[in-house]
C-alpha cells in the first residue's frame, strides 16, 4: 500500500496516476477534510485515512507531497509509526536540506528516499491534478545513504506514475532547479512588476500585451506560497543564479548601449541554439 | 487591390487571411522567387507581382510586411510608383522611427498609415503563416497627419484580418511594445545564456529543465535577426525598459538576501494579481 500525505496538484496527481496504472492500492491523507472527501470522488485515493498516523501504519511507502516547508515535520511524524523496512519519500523542490533534516532524525528501520518530480503547472491544489502530469518528465530521486532494494521500490513506483526516474546528487539537484525552475519564477514575477508599473504610466502597455508576455510571466501566476518554500530552502543557490542572470542581462544591455547589434545578435544566436539542441532531445 | 511586399509569417498571413475573407484580390512580392512560388501554392495571393513596381503601380493599398529594417526603404521606392490617393501600410513592431523616415519623404497624393499586427509566432518565414494568426489580436494603426478616408480604408482591412485595429500614438506605442515584446524577448535571451552557461559546469541543469523554463524562454526561439531590428529601432525604449526591469529584479534580490520573505510575497501577489486581472479582461 502506498500511503500520500498532501492530496493537491502533486499527491492528487500521483493517486491518479498509480489508480489509472493499476497494481497499487493508494491511500491518501489531508489536513482538509473536503479534499479528503474529493480524493475520494475524482478517484485518486481508493481510501483516505483521518491522520498522518492511521496511514504511516499501514503503508508500505509513505508520500510526503506537502508544500516543501512541511516535508520535514510531516514526514518524521509519519515515519514515528510506519513498520520496519517501510519507506519514506517525498515530492519537494528542493532536496539538500530536507535530507538533512530527515534522514538524520529516521527512526531505525524506516528509509528515506527523495523525491522530486519535474512537472508542475500555473494551478495548484487538488482540482488541477491529473493523472497524465508526470508522464514522460523527470522525476529526481536522492538515494542519501539509502539500500537498493529501497531506491528500487521508489523507482518501480516513480515509472508507474508515467516519469523517469533519475537518481541525483542532491546538492547538484539543488543548484540546477534554481537555474532550471526557481530562477525563471523570479524573472517572470520581476517581468509582471516592471510592466504592472508602467502600466500606470501608459495603459496601453496593457491593450498591446500579446502572447510572448504571456508566456514569459506564466511562472508568476503560480501559487506564491507554494513558490516561496522553495525560494526559502534553495536561497543560496537561488541567489547565485540571480546573479548569474543579471551578468547575461549587463552584458546584453551593454551590447545595446553601445550599438554593438553584432554582439547582441551572436548573443541571441547563441541562445537560440542552446534551446534548439534542448528540442533536438525531445 | 492589396499589394503586399515580403511573404514571409506576417506578409503570408496577411494574405491567407484576406483570402479566406474575400472581398479583395491580393497581389504579392517577395525578393526571393521561391518564396513567390510558394505564396501562390499555398494560396497566400491571388498574384505575384515580379518586382516592387509593377505591384506598386496596380495597388489601392500596399502593405510592407518585410522586417522592420527594411520597411522604410521598400515603403519609399513602392511610393514612387503608387496611384494618387493610393495608401502605404506597414507591418513594422516600432513606429516612432519608421513614420519619421517614412511620412516626410512620400510622394504627394500617397498616404502613410503606420500598422503593426501585435500577433506572432517563435517560427518565421511563409511556412509558419497561418490564416488565423491575427484572429482576436490587436492591430496598432498609427494615423499621423493622415485623412480620415485612409484610416478607415486600413482598419477595413485589418478587420478582414480578423485582428482588432487601435489607433494609438506612435511614440506611445514604442514604450508599450518595449515593455510587452522586447523586454521579454531579452529576458529569455538572458535566462536560455546563463542556464547555458550553468549546464556546462553541471549537465544536470538541461535534464531538469520543464515546462517553465520552456515558456519562459520561447521568445528566444525567435529568428535573432528580426528581434535586432526592433532592438535597433526601439533602442531608448527598450534601454528604459531593460533598467526598470533591473530594478524590480534588485528589489526581490534584496528581500531573498535579508531573509525578508514576507516582502518577496507580497511582490509574488502582485504580480500575480495584475496577470490574473490581464486574463479577466479577456
Amino acid at each position: 500500500m502506498i500511503g500520500i500525505i498532501g492530496l493537491g496538484l502533486i499527491g492528487g496527481s500521483v493517486g491518479l496516476a498509480l489508480r489509472a496504472h493499476g497494481g497499487w492500492r493508494v491511500v491518501g491523507h489531508d489536513r482538509l477534510e473536503e479534499v479528503r472527501v474529493g480524493a475520494i470522488e475524482i478517484g485518486a485515493c481508493d481510501d483516505v485515512a483521518a491522520s498522518v498516523e492511521d496511514l504511516a501504519r499501514e503503508s508500505d511507502i509513505v508520500m510526503v507531497a506537502t508544500p516543501s516547508s512541511l516535508i520535514p515535520e510531516t514526514g518524521l511524524l509519519a515515519a514515528r509509526f510506519m513498520r520496519r523496512g517501510a519507506i519514506l519519500t517525498d515530492a519537494g523542490s528542493v532536496k539538500l536540506p530536507l535530507q538533512d533534516l530527515i534522514a538524520g532524525a529516521l527512526p531505525v528501520g524506516v528509509k528515506y528516499i527523495g523525491g522530486h518530480p519535474m512537472a508542475g503547472s500555473e494551478r495548484s491544489g487538488l482540482p488541477a491534478a491529473s493523472p497524465g502530469l508526470f508522464r514522460g518528465a523527470v522525476w529526481a530521486l536522492t538515494a542519501f545513504a539509502a539500500d537498493r532494494e529501497a531506491l528500487d521500490e521508489v523507482q518501480a513506483l516513480v515509472r508507474a506514475t508515467g516519469a523517469n526516474p533519475l537518481v541525483v546528487d542532491a546538492g547538484e539537484h539543488d543548484a540546477a532547479v534554481a537555474y532550471a525552475s526557481h530562477l525563471p519564477y523570479v524573472l517572470a514575477v520581476a517581468l509582471a512588476l516592471s510592466v504592472e508599473r508602467k502600466t500606470r504610466e501608459i495603459p496601453l502597455v496593457r491593450t498591446l500585451l500579446a502572447g510572448g508576455f504571456r508566456d514569459t510571466t506564466r511562472l508568476a501566476r503560480s501559487d506564491p506560497r507554494i513558490a516561496m518554500d522553495y525560494c526559502a530552502l534553495n536561497r543560496g543557490a537561488l541567489l547565485e543564479a540571480i546573479a548569474e542572470f543579471e551578468e547575461c542581462l549587463r552584458s546584453m544591455k551593454a551590447d545595446l548601449e553601445a550599438v554593438d547589434y553584432r554582439a547582441l545578435e551572436s548573443e541571441a544566436e547563441r541562445a537560440r541554439g542552446y534551446l534548439e539542441g534542448l528540442s533536438r532531445k525531445g
